[in-house]
């Protein structure tokens, strides 16, 4: 069992407009709404991988009904939900898909505002978690838990650090993908692992070069380091060596969600104690089918089983 | 008592960004959610106007919950619900303000798709209000029904001529405000009263003047006409004499819901017998005043004392 943790939860709603153009009104010719945060994404992709996961977060008001009741329509019996319900509305966001071009407009909610006693709520329910107590078989401890993406207002900037010192005392592998400041403050928890983008990466060490951002970012206090590159696929920088797995073309497609389908092939690479090479190839596999898919938390089986006979791994320098 | 009848109801989000750039995601700084649809907006300023108004229509699904917590918050005791729950989920529309330039890109979404059955029981449930089942003093028959905005998805086009037929079956005055060919059906039902605005009336007579537009719009059903002309006031021709409502000024704002405030005006000096140059002087002010209030249902009670006694009203051209 896997625990994904998502504190910014979302519905994502998709409009389809004919053409967009600002201060207009639109007449939507379709809607379409899921749950969405990049942790809910990767547990989608662990369940469709075989691997029973918990997401966990908060959720609330009308629009956490809508989402909690789009995860149950989902009825896939590998993911429980464990949400934390909260006071304040789930946020929305909502893409508008101009049928003309093709491209999106993103529009994101801020969250809701977490109270310090919801904090405090969710951290005993982490805790209970890491125990395993939402497992179906209570002696099941889990593999792993992913600590994934932005902080509503009201979370202390450095949750993810608490978040990641309680897994560790827990003696659970902690994943940590977040970005700017809660990434910075979480480093020092000292992550088993984080998955930053070539940015990211840049934003967190200063330099551009990933081989030497990421041995920099494990100074830091990460034990290891998987940055996505985009066409340039993955680097990885760990305690057992270093590689690089390199895709065989890009693929063209909606590029959301790649990222939390890397996440779950290296949280499910870990469970299955699988070595780095391979859960590199899983993950640049399963990136790329995801983008062949038309939604985060999705992939195209077809491609995935296809690239994973493609990718090739290559050493890279030390770590 | 006042009927409105919203068979589209919505949930009117308004999201504020620092400035809409297409195809780019936008972190929303605020957002803020009200009930709305044209009958609603009515039946808030007939409440303010000290009329007991109810509401029907259709409301369904989680944001059918929030609408009508939404009209619950309001604490109005002049409002009463009488929305028919539905299968279906409630539609949003959403407005995006741009910060920079202050206008608003709006999304309407299409509403939810009403079955044969659902339009069979709401049939039954307006029969009901017609009859005053409905009020507090079930003694209270209505004073009038007002027919307000587009159908839904699955509504016969033909629906606001049936819900005429019912009105003027039960004796009750009934007013349609409402566009396109559900505004050329209803026509020939023979409602008491319409209120297009100039480009409503050209596009149902094919004439551009609007005393000659609004004669043909009696000929075809209207028994009066009372047309919102923008900066050249209201028209109104009826059986007992034709006359035109200049407002003093044109006032900066927003002009959302002044079409609404229009209605309540109208309906509330017929509930009150006055003589039509009155009721035209406080559907000017009124409309004027909700221009400078902040959102449609609402209006500046000072800009309307203050109109109310600069609108000029003359007589216009014979019916």
């Amino acid at each position: 069992m896997i625990i994904t943790v998502t504190l910014n939860a979302a519905l994502d709603v998709t409009y389809r407009v004919p053409s967009l153009r600002p201060h207009t009104t639109h007449r939507v010719t379709h809607t379409a709404e899921r749950p969405g945060g990049k942790g809910l994404n990767v547990a989608r992709v662990l369940a469709a991988l075989g691997h029973r996961s918990v997401v966990t977060g908060f959720v609330g008001g009308p629009v956490g009904e809508e989402l909690r009741a789009g995860l149950a329509a989902l009825d896939e019996p590998r993911l429980t939900d464990a949400l934390l319900p909260i006071e304040g509305t789930t946020r929305r966001t909502i893409g508008v898909v101009d049928d003309r071009t093709g491209d999106t407009t993103m529009f994101n909610e801020p969250g809701p505002t977490i109270s310090p006693r919801e904090w405090a709520a969710f951290l005993a329910h982490y805790r209970g978690l890491l125990k395993g107590a939402d497992a179906a078989d209570s002696a099941e401890r889990p593999a792993a838990v992913a600590l994934c993406g932005s902080l509503p207002p009201g979370v202390p900037v450095g949750a993810y650090a608490e978040l990641v010192r309680e897994a560790r005392g827990a003696g659970v592998f902690v994943l940590l993908d977040t970005s700017g400041e809660p990434l910075r403050r979480g480093l020092a928890a000292r992550p088993d692992l984080i998955k930053p983008n070539a940015d990211e990466l840049t934003g967190l060490t200063g330099f551009s070069e990933p081989a030497r951002a990421a041995r920099d970012a494990r100074r830091r206090g990460a034990r290891a380091v998987a940055a996505s590159l985009g066409a340039d696929g993955m680097l990885a920088v760990t305690d057992e060596g270093a590689w690089q797995a390199l895709p065989p073309a890009r693929l063209a497609g909606n590029p959301t969600g790649a990222g939390d389908s890397a996440v779950a092939a290296l949280l499910s690479g870990h469970a299955e104690s699988l070595p780095w090479p391979q859960r590199l190839t899983r993950a640049i596999a399963l990136s790329a089918a995801t983008v062949a898919a038309p939604a985060a938390g999705e992939y195209d089986t077809g491609v995935y089983a296809e690239l994973l006979t493609q990718v090739r791994v290559v050493a890279a320098d030390g770590p």
